[in-house]
């Protein structure tokens, strides 16, 4: 038996269903024995790609009612918290900026969830920075420190290659998981990853 | 313990996934305990009312062609015949005329298999009437008589109201679960549809 493939999660702080993905990660990959990858993206510059100039659930107004009934379902489903955010999409660049530049640091899973249940579960404006700022020094990490580094222009192009790359591997909306070039969209495919990722060749 | 909820699925012979949904869903729901209601409705008007004047997967490649490849590993997942259609999206009308008439007879389930099977297991082309008259005979069904009759203006009017129904109840999509007003959609949504239909007040 081979050891199972390294999973990417390509993620975005602004969507929903990359909350449910994001929360169930990194506990569903570990008990998978599989190695995790983070990738912040930018899903705008994808969706003006495909012709959209803000969210999907916002330009088709019955898949978005529907988006929100079935996330409080899904939430209450995986016992998740959620609070219907009174702003969508929120800007989530910051977030990624500091996502970028911890993606293969200890700190990144906590970071990405508490990023994430801050705007879907606790209804906060994750592109105010103090929020931000709010996060870091809870997870005892060098706030201020991290956020100059995040806002340095490598970093910051760092954020637009990714953005870059999700688009030239065909990435189309988040989340998406990556086992090599196999992609699987969305959090309802998450355990299809991992089990590809196991499967022996 | 309350008797389960009745639960109604809304499906588009042209849809892909409906095709996974109405092979799997007569045998998932009688393992519920569950009473199925089959509702056939064309999904071109509900796409116009969204601003697409053909199939989303053909709007934006790249979501196209990852379904292509979704589609595939799902089939292989189910035991489900998968056969890429040389014809994407192919003309439903007079399958769900058929299916329209038949959708309360005991030969329902099977004629929608059948015809989905047909579609994208098969790649046949369900939108030649010669199609449909194989499938029908194929089922001991008296074909001419049930195509004539599918073909009656009041059949023809049933479905166009069906049609606007699904766009009136919030459909955007298919395939669509509804028990009661709680809509599910998706082949992905099948077993929480069922579920649902199932909890206890």
């Amino acid at each position: 038996m081979s050891a199972p493939q390294p999973v990417e999660i390509w993620f975005e702080f602004a969507s929903s269903y990359s909350y449910l993905a994001v929360m169930r990660v990194e506990s569903a990959a570990r008990a998978a024995g599989v190695t995790l990858h983070w990738r912040p993206f930018l899903l705008g510059p994808v969706f003006l790609s495909l012709g959209w100039n803000d969210s999907p659930f916002n330009i088709y107004p019955p898949k978005g009612r529907y988006m929100w009934r079935d996330m409080a379902r899904l939430a209450a489903k995986y016992d998740i918290p959620f609070h219907l955010p009174s702003q969508f999409p929120r800007n989530g660049l910051l977030a990624a900026r500091v996502a970028r530049l911890g993606q293969d640091q200890p700190w990144i899973a906590d970071f990405a969830r508490a990023a994430m249940r801050a705007n879907f579960g606790e209804d906060r404006d994750i592109g105010q920075p103090e929020v931000i700022v709010d996060i870091l020094s809870a997870l005892d990490l060098p706030a201020a420190q991290l956020i100059d580094a995040a806002l340095a222009p490598a970093n910051k192009l760092a954020l637009r290659r990714q953005t870059e790359q999700a688009a030239e591997r065909g990435i189309f909306g988040a989340p998406t998981l990556l086992v090599g070039d196999e992609m699987f969209w969305g959090n309802d495919r998450l355990e299809d990853a991992l089990a590809w990722a196991c499967r022996s060749e």
